[in-house]
């Protein structure tokens, strides 16, 4: 007998893969969805298919499922909603064991042929054993399998499995985590849900050894009973971070025509969130901040908070914004300020916590000392470097080569401490040097942020979902 | 006998300047000072002062204040703060206008020296008819005059005066004003303000007719009943955007070292700001977007907002966002609809408000029509055009060119509308690429924000703004 879990597990490991209405070029969607297979590295098979056998260059080509001649696990369908009863059927005689619906035009159209269409397929698929993934959805991304719908993903995994009822919340996702740093698992864009549910989905991750954290993009359900249970089932173990979307009325419409999804009333879903424990997030950065923190910064023993700025003005407002989040700015001990003092010896320059480097800030030969020593005093639990490029790129143009050295200064005095720590890198001007600082930065496994005020509210999240999770387990 | 509004304006437009404290090369503040306003092109002579006579290659060097043959109408203060009674007196002897007191070391230092001495300069300049800006502050940045403090700031004004009592957050807001195409008539970096006020650089603004909005960053006011009432006086004829600092008991006690401020009880301001109807920003962001807003995003006629993205999940998450805000999504008209399902005839494209382009994001020929259709839409107010940059990003790794392009065609067709116009552009991943993108956008005069709720924020900023402003002028 199969375990459930291995055999759900095999949807994400097909031998095997076919494109069902690949043809021709690139400006074919299934050729573009099979093109990219390859290009990211899938190992096994690629078929197109296509009813009148129209080559798809370097491919073998088919015009029906059932003339291939070796097996085929699992089958992207690009043809047109219409042939989709037909498709799946050939799908059930040739034994595949999942398939993915890219195509658009069922349920989500709102029209009576739409929603029957669908019903069709499920039913087709329910009875010959076939798990269909969406309709009107982009499918699964899995870089430890190959499966890749898009050329540009990248192929390094990480911790992280996301579901998403839109295609596009998931490409944006995926393409960010390599600039920050993240990397996933395995995600699931499901559209419209007809068969395999998010809730589904959730339980297999939350089971699954190589996933850790799991992020949930969700419009809604039609069972929401059983959705906000997976959540809460899993959020036991894993951390669940959610993002919404159809909160409002006009939202909840756009979210019908989109995935044919029942928003709900959102009070309920924000209750019920807050009660399975969920990571409710407000907007799509906070979602991938939240991510990005789960899986690279260390949990702080407590919430007393290290600033560390160029600014005075700039340490007045995240002490602030600390502060609102429920954290402390405490006093640092004596010991560390006469330590720091010497190191930091500068008109202007404050050593207390906040600490406003001022003109020290470009003294990053003391980086290291700096971070040793907020690293083993006894009063801060954790620290926020707030970078504001403009010092740097202005140095660079007179110094070239700082920028990079000032850099790897930071990520090596930051990656030798044992307390948490979280990097703000203000985007000011210049972009592109942003970017260059950041790397070395994101290479050596930190984590660095836009601004300081969603380095806060992810910490935030983070330490409110295990506060919760352990006061629970306690009280169990 | 001089109009008091010409009197007080002279401090920045100075004939001549003299930086005391200058002496040899660029480790020295002065010297760097000094540099940087000839480098930006300030017309007049600039002196170099020391009490050694230490030569600064390229300046007329002196040793002191009084030994300059021409003119001086401001100073610049670097020399020790032990220092500066004797020098301040010599201003006075000079005849100088005014004076910045970059030094610190006086009342933010907590110690009763520091009190006193901030006292005895201000009663000889009181005396002598000296106006003090500071001390412990960065002064004066007026593009107009060619006085610049940094080597790096724009050089092109706009209309926007801001005051502010952190150079840091004064340096940050300059250096972002050329990337996202704001730009700057005057700003102050005031310090501990001991003897010019906010207030009073308020009231000037206020009377300025180059200066259309106004923006302050404030920890605390020595008078906060004067300040508050200088917000609420000017903000009946222009904008005040107020970021204010120390507003938690953390962030005041760093606020108190950092300028000398007393922030006070933050409910206090809170609710003295909005008597005053000033536009109270959480964070520097919010601060920069609400600036940017005023000054290029037209206001629109009513709320209601059209937006546009490439995925259904964003469109469901905005139009959320919108809604939150006070505005309306509404249906747009058949006719619109009808007009471009023409030219957006593509497979997922939903072209309804909110409007999913899906594949039809890329084809840029029709957003001259996309954009005409709906300015000419008499159900929608604004337009909010959503960015993921990773769909351009892919394409233009195939097709070289196609990001230019298509910018260009999405800077002209939001060029030629009457409505508002809004553009978000989403950090995902390659930031520089990002910044091409952009650039033809923001050449063209339009306002790019990082996130669609960063615009959102900042444009009902803008219309609470005016909307209170109007009701208190028809009440008045």
């Amino acid at each position: 007998m199969t375990d459930p879990f291995d055999d759900f597990e095999k949807i994400f490991h097909p031998r095997s893969m076919a494109f069902v209405g690949a043809s021709g070029g690139f400006e074919n969607a299934g050729t573009r969805l099979l093109l990219a297979h390859r290009e990211c590295g899938f190992p096994g098979p690629l078929y197109a298919v296509n009813p009148k056998g129209n080559p798809v260059e370097g491919f073998p080509t088919y015009k029906s499922l059932l003339d291939i001649p070796g097996p085929v696990d699992h089958a992207y369908m690009a043809a047109p909603a219409q042939a989709m009863p037909q498709v799946i059927r050939e799908c059930v005689e040739k034994g595949l064991h999942s398939v993915t619906v890219f195509t658009a035009g069922f349920r989500e159209t709102g029209t009576p042929e739409g929603v029957a269409l669908e019903e069709e397929i499920v039913a087709i698929a329910k009875e010959g054993g076939v798990r269909l993934i969406g309709p009107n959805c982009m499918g699964i991304y899995c870089p430890e399998s190959g499966m890749s719908y898009r050329f540009d993903f990248p192929m390094r995994r990480g911790p992280l499995s996301l579901i998403s009822q839109s295609g596009g919340v998931a490409i944006s996702s995926i393409v960010t985590a390599e600039e920050r740093g993240f990397g996933f698992e395995k995600v699931v864009s499901f559209g419209n849900e007809c068969d395999i549910t998010s809730a589904e989905l959730l339980a297999h991750f939350g089971n699954d050894p190589r996933t850790e954290v799991i992020m949930a993009y969700i419009e809604g359900s039609r069972n929401p009973g059983e959705l906000i249970s997976a959540i809460s089932d899993t959020g036991r173990v894993k951390p669940v971070i959610v993002l919404k979307g159809g909160t409002s009325e006009d939202g909840s419409r756009a979210a019908a025509s989109h995935t044919g999804a029942m928003s709900g009333a959102n009070i309920t879903w924000e209750g019920a969130f807050k009660q399975a424990n969920a990571i409710h997030v407000p907007t799509f950065e906070d979602f991938l901040d939240a991510a990005l923190t789960f899986q690279r910064v260390k949990r702080p023993a407590g919430r007393r908070m290290s600033i560390i700025s160029v600014s005075g003005g700039f340490c007045v407002m995240l002490t602030d914004m600390a502060v609102e989040r429920g954290f402390e700015v405490p006093t640092i001990s004596e010991k560390t300020i006469e330590d720091l003092k010497e190191s930091f010896d500068f008109t202007g320059t404050s050593i207390k916590n906040p600490m406003d480097l001022a003109r020290g800030f470009i003294n990053y030969m003391e980086f290291e000392k700096l971070f040793s020593c907020l690293d083993e005093d006894e009063c801060t639990d954790a620290l926020l470097f707030l970078v504001s490029m403009e010092y740097i790129t202005a140095l660079d143009d007179r110094m070239p080569g700082f920028l990079d050295n000032m850099a790897r200064a930071l990520a090596e005095a930051c990656s030798n401490i044992n307390k948490t720590v979280m990097v703000a890198a203000l985007y000011t001007n210049r972009d592109e040097d942003r970017q260059r600082f950041t790397k070395p930065l994101v290479e050596a496994g930190l984590a660095v942020y836009p601004t300081a005020e969603r380095a806060l509210d992810a910490l935030n999240c983070m330490m409110n979902y295990y506060e919760v999770r352990e006061r629970r387990e306690g009280n169990s």
